[in-house]
């Protein structure tokens, strides 16, 4: 079974929304071995969303679309779909329940003859009840194609995609495993990077694919197995790695792990470590990443953004002698900053930072894009300056962010070896 | 003139990252007005890539790609182009000497011969300079045809498009207006708000467009207008606002701002008022949102993370037999925390946040998805609690601190009434 994922709506061609229910759905089918071979993005247009079907059914067998089911006039997602079913609309008695005892719930029965028209499906429509929203799921299966109708809004999609969907897909099919392992390579380039590790690339069995996915001086190797046997892929990918190890052992961060927040959790709760964050210019950003991860509370004791800088002197401590000497965008009051937060909070370790994030430059006339960190673990201290005048002001925080938990994690790694 | 976007990677199929090169090109493209028409993400491989090229220049004249380009082995995106244009690549000394420069600066000559492949071009091309990686973009002009293709990584996509592409495009053709308007209404459900205002919407001119984009318990109104003459365009959008006044007013917080940290950055400037945050499960979520606005830092005082519950006693001054009594995630404890959060950073404005975003219990066995909210306006203080079970960690975090900021909004918009 391959999948094809259709997103309608002009929020997206028109650069107002990011698209992330693609990336989840995506991510949910290839956990049970479906992959997404190609996503369109289109508009709400009967015609155009009809002859998106057709490509679609010819790329894969499973097609999933996402928007367009909304009450109001720019909603053509079911029209198309009785089009190109050659099927008709008409109102589903136990959809509209459904729907009556949803408006209960949220006190809004004043609104049922206006959402009547959501209870309208495809007759030949297999119905998942949409617990969070007024759009019903709607599937069809003709002909050994299945066609999944979903609503655009992602706290209805996700519900309807994991707890519906994919124990449906998994029921009624049996798929194929897929198994992956990420690899986290540091201060190794990803062209070097590839070179080095060329002979095993190309000795990798068939079954077994390679991608290499740079996120800042982070390279992640991700190696994907597929096959009828879980467990025989799981040990191929083993080997594999241990094949890998002897040659690129010492820039790895981890051997298996995705998001930096989640190789730093497993480290810090074997470790038994707590932690804490002063944040400037990250407003906030460093905090979120760690706090990202479920369970993070178990070690993170908690965080403050002192982002005036009366306020690092006030509640961290910093010397306004120092801030006078050295400007607030400086080594020395990173350094302050991570002193006073690991007091504050009394954690084993503490993370600052202080930059310029632009557009506009300080009060201080510092650089745009500079930016100071330090990062105490115990008595241990290790600063560093980053000068990142080309991001924009949300991606410098996440980039930073990222950039000091990876630092963070290879302080800790080190510390074992 | 008319742009389809394509997407070149695995990256994104296999739903290990979001597609945020896509949104910012549509944005940025929508500006000068060239709608993108549809986005096409597909896998790296030669055939996908000529056979989407084809079905791409059938719906629009210009045809941008991102990604595909790396030195590794998994990039066929330049073959590609080669064989759709009958081109053939060559190495262009010019883009060779420009990279040669720029592993200089990085100080990684050693790697100028494994990245050369990123010199070779095809020989039609003309070539826009990437300052923040080793991936020329290319552009090619056939037949009133245009093909652009930039690199994947999100921070060399981004100059590139602004600061090269967008420039060269507005110079070369004389293009259509784009306006926009985006009116915020709150307490108000799309499928009424539809019914209320549906006879404005019938009587809009044929050149201007509504869409209805809810978020949470706000839908945003956003009118686009086009037009050869822009002043005309823009007159056209006020008239109808106008129009709309009388008929929502006492429902909407904005008339013109699209998120809602901007839409309160303006306000907390004109009303010269300074603003904290205390948070707990928003994890420095809220403080993110707010501190996502160039110039924040004029009204944003700071903020503080007490995750740990002996936090919120030791820093905020919440009351350890309130904490105790009532559990930590309560409404008095969201009100002790905004207490406590305005007197530390002495500000006129504080919000607070406590609550249990999952997947698990906290120690006090509180239900998953609650939260309680505090926000104080001097002496003013208004809480609410929420209950969101259904959402996941982040979007959790996300739509509390959108709401907080919403309501926070009304507040301050209702105080001028």
């Amino acid at each position: 079974m391959e999948a094809v994922l259709i997103t309608i709506g002009d929020e997206i061609l028109s650069g107002n929304t990011v698209d992330t229910n693609s990336t989840y759905i995506a991510a949910q089918l290839k956990n049970i071995g479906i992959p997404v071979r190609q996503i369109f993005t289109i508009s709400d247009d009967v015609e155009t969303i009809k002859t998106t079907l057709k490509s679609a059914f010819e790329i894969g067998n499973l097609v999933i679309t996402t928007g367009g089911l909304g009450p109001t006039r720019d909603d053509k997602t079911k029209m198309a779909f009785a089009d190109f079913f050659e099927d008709e609309l008409k109102l589903d008695e136990e959809t509209f329940e459904h729907l009556r005892k949803l408006m209960v719930k949220r006190k809004r029965e004043h609104l049922l003859e206006i959402n009547k028209n959501q209870a309208v499906i495809l007759s030949k429509a297999f119905i998942f009840q949409n617990e969070n929203g007024t759009a019903p799921c709607q599937m069809i299966e003709e002909n050994g194609k299945i066609a999944i109708c979903l609503p655009g809004v992602p706290y209805e999609v996700k519900p309807l995609i994991q707890n519906k969907i994919i124990p449906y897909l998994k029921e009624q099919f049996s798929l194929n495993f897929i198994a992956t392992r990420i690899i986290s390579v540091v201060n190794f380039p990803e062209s070097l990077l590839a070179l080095t590790i060329e002979n095993w690339e190309l000795e990798l069995p068939e079954n077994i694919t390679l991608s290499y996915l740079p996120i800042g001086n982070r390279v992640k190797l991700r190696l994907t197995g597929v096959g009828d046997d879980l467990k025989v892929v799981e040990n191929q990918l083993d080997d594999e790695i241990e094949k890998l190890r002897p040659i690129i052992e010492e820039k790895v961060i981890s051997w298996n792990g995705n998001e930096i927040q989640e190789i730093l959790k497993e480290i810090l709760i074997e470790k038994k470590l707590t932690i804490s964050t002063a944040e400037s210019c990250t407003g906030g950003e460093l905090a979120r990443l760690i706090t990202s991860v479920s369970g993070s509370s178990k070690y993170f004791q908690g965080g403050i953004i002192p982002y005036d800088y009366h306020q690092k002197i006030k509640i961290l401590g910093v010397s306004a002698e120092t801030i006078s000497a050295k400007t607030v965008v400086s080594q020395e009051v990173a350094e302050e900053m991570s002193l006073g937060c690991q007091k504050l909070f009394g954690t084993d370790i503490s993370l600052s930072t202080t930059g310029v994030s632009g557009p506009n430059s300080d009060k201080f006339n510092n650089e745009i894009g500079v930016i100071f960190y330090s990062i105490r673990v115990g008595d241990f201290e290790q600063s560093n300056r980053l000068f990142l005048p080309h991001l924009e002001r949300n991606d410098f925080a996440n980039f930073v962010s990222q950039r000091i938990l990876q630092d963070l994690v290879e302080i800790l790694v080190k510390e074992n070896s």
